[in-house]
């Protein structure tokens, strides 16, 4: 077979990294797909702009439709990222027969149901393994590797700036604003964290990931999110002396085929796998009926690791093409989604009480949990210096979302409670 | 497409799994592969043992020919195990253009080439995931997920016994043959332990992982295996005041093209990813030039971890089937396999001495090292009750294994130096 022409878009960070992988390792992926493999055309914003990775100056455009409608391109890599503008340069490019690999979380976790649709009609295929935890080829693990099992309960750090953030503030007791600072100077963290740190790109891929495990169509809008922008030194605190590390945890879970997913800090036990991956590092945990626990670790970003599984989806990409076969993605989500109530989603819970501090407040506290059937673990009153309020420090045994929001909202209206500083979800 | 007929040599643990993810997701399966699958027979030793899943007692045979040769039976699953037999079964299998599911790493580790060859030559497929680290689904991960990658290292807790052991001598402070006894009791161990304590199972899977990962055969004889039998709780002692795990290691390296695989119990740093995983839990540790560091951790073995890798595997052989691409697995040994020689294998080491306690042995050992060019990086002589001899506890920095052999008989040969206790290699 010819060449197969490569139509990149995009030339930042991970396209750069598509570049090197393709022009350093031709040899090997050559061996491996049994032809010359070559980058045909570049997208970038300015056609003058320094690159960190030497191309020649007549592949790069800055029109998209300049590459999708170039008729000897076979593959669109795409790594511009945005969602306006780029679906329809997508699906354009999939109108002309076109097979796709994208990185782009946002895209598959918005269009991804339609665009694979498309892809199926016009047999094309697109594949998306960079768009989740970068270094990490969780994507086909989870459609390939655990295809005879059923998946229960999927926990991801997905997120590699608010690990890292989480991470620093728990090693170093530095406060959140002060670590943001610091990841943003790093490059870890965007000038406007907001994705990041208010749980949204985790929200994203974990839409992926559960719609992948659940076999069934889960939208953003389905994902109940928090992030970590009010977790404190005083809560990491209290988590550490308890035997937990605070991570913001992607977690999608099904019972009897209800399914939930949310992302929010979460208290950690230590001894879990996902308690002590740090840093920049994600992980994805995944229990299965059959197979039981599994944890598959690795770099969530960056140029070389997410370019690694770009360049992967394009090796399968080719294969299929050799063998006749692409566009025959098996659609995953064979599966009505029902979405767990408030009353089927458990868990247990660690909660952080100002209270007044007389006699009998305890006992008002003990009432409301006891009344509201949530079941307690262990309280703690740490001494205070303060004499007129005390702090209460509650975790429970499993209970539903929806009675722990009963108690919440009892709380509320207790006068004896001056506030609740804070609550989370406690795991493993 | 009619009925997948499947025939299953080996009704036993993993067999018995088999048999009921088959049966139990049967929906779930047939929603992926678009076709019923049944498992049509069943080969056992004793047609009238009672099983543990209810079987038709039709479906039993004690011939293997009367599964290889029956026409209506499209996949062969070998969940038998065994070398001498098996694989002229598989063989005949082959020849008759069924495609093979097998959990079978001696089989994979000694005839994986030719049969892969075989397969190839008939249109066949042969996949064997859960050959290695039952539950996670390393070979597709090394095979497609980093296809694009360069991996230069490989590191395996790849059997669950010796890493059973290893773990409740470190946690329990109990003697190796106490362990042992245990496991065999609770049916973690063999009767004859041989296989696993010495590290022969362990070098088997090191020899398909490493084939994987650096596209060229490695034979079993390639690797140098050394068991835990010798690792006493004094080594544990010493590893863990250095701040190390000592763990059963497979460890294969790539550099320049020229590579290295061993077995060997190895002190690894505490803060190393593989360094926690314990139990009878299996991990695979994976570096590439462009991913850098990954781990892939679950359960090593186990009925329905196991069988849902088997199951795995039935699923793409018949997703295969459907789209008329069997027999295409790529080969992935298309480099000449050129081996490290001890020259060119280095690490860092641990060891043990037992010296005379007296002026200038210190001088004479240091002496040793540094003529034949071993870098010490820290020397530790603890207080003993004996006045005669001394204990020395040296780690080295990176030195070839050549050199080290050179210290080893220059200590053989030096009257101060009474024993070698033990010498470990160091990783992380």
């Amino acid at each position: 077979m010819n060449t197969i022409k490569v139509g990149l878009l995009g030339l930042g960070t991970v396209g750069t990294g598509v570049v090197r992988i393709v022009e350093g390792h031709h040899e090997d992926l050559q061996s491996q797909v049994g032809s010359p493999i070559t980058i045909h055309k570049i997208l970038v914003k300015d056609l003058d702009k320094m690159r960190n990775v030497p191309v020649d100056r007549s592949k790069l455009t800055d029109d998209p439709w300049d590459i999708v409608r170039d008729p000897e391109i076979d593959v669109i890599v795409e790594v511009m990222g945005g969602i306006a503008g780029t679906k329809e340069v997508i699906w354009e490019a999939l109108e002309r027969g076109k097979h796709i690999v994208t990185a782009n979380k946002d895209l598959m976790a918005l269009h991804g149901p339609e665009l694979l649709a498309k892809a199926h009609e016009k047999g094309c295929d697109i594949l998306y393994e960079a768009s989740v935890a970068g270094g990490i080829p969780i994507i086909r693990t989870l459609i390939e590797g655990f295809s005879s099992d059923r998946i229960t309960k999927i926990m991801g750090i997905v997120n590699g700036t608010t690990n890292y953030i989480l991470t620093k503030m728990s090693q170093e007791g530095a406060a959140y604003q002060e670590v943001l600072k610091e990841a943003q100077a790093l490059g870890y963290a965007e000038a406007d964290p907001t994705s990041d740190v208010e749980g949204l790109d985790a929200a994203r891929k974990m839409t992926i990931l559960a719609t992948l495990g659940f076999r069934a169509t889960v939208a953003l809008e389905d994902v109940d999110v928090k992030g970590i922008s009010s977790v404190s030194q005083e809560d990491i605190w209290y988590a550490k002396s308890l035997g937990y590390a605070v991570k913001l945890l992607g977690i999608a879970e099904r019972q009897d085929d209800y399914i939930s997913v949310s992302v929010q800090p979460t208290f950690v036990k230590v001894t879990h796998p996902i308690a002590s991956v740090n840093g920049v590092f994600n992980a994805v945990y995944v229990h299965g009926e059959a197979v039981g626990e599994t944890m598959f670790y690795g770099p969530g970003a960056g140029e070389m690791p997410t370019a690694t599984s770009v360049v992967a989806d394009l090796v399968a990409v080719i294969k299929n093409m050799k063998l006749g076969v692409n566009g025959r993605q098996a659609n995953v989500s064979y599966k009505e989604k029902k979405l767990k109530t408030d009353r089927q989603i458990t868990s247990k819970y660690f909660m952080n009480l100002h209270v007044d501090d007389r006699a009998g407040v305890l006992m008002q506290i003990a009432q409301v949990f006891s009344e509201l059937g949530v079941s307690i673990e262990s309280v703690m009153q740490p001494p205070t210096p303060n004499s007129r309020d005390a702090e209460l420090i509650v975790t429970t045994h499993k209970t539903s979302k929806e009675a722990m929001n009963n108690v919440l909202n009892a709380f509320d209206s207790l006068s004896a409670v001056q506030k609740i500083k804070s609550v989370y979800r406690v795991e493993g």
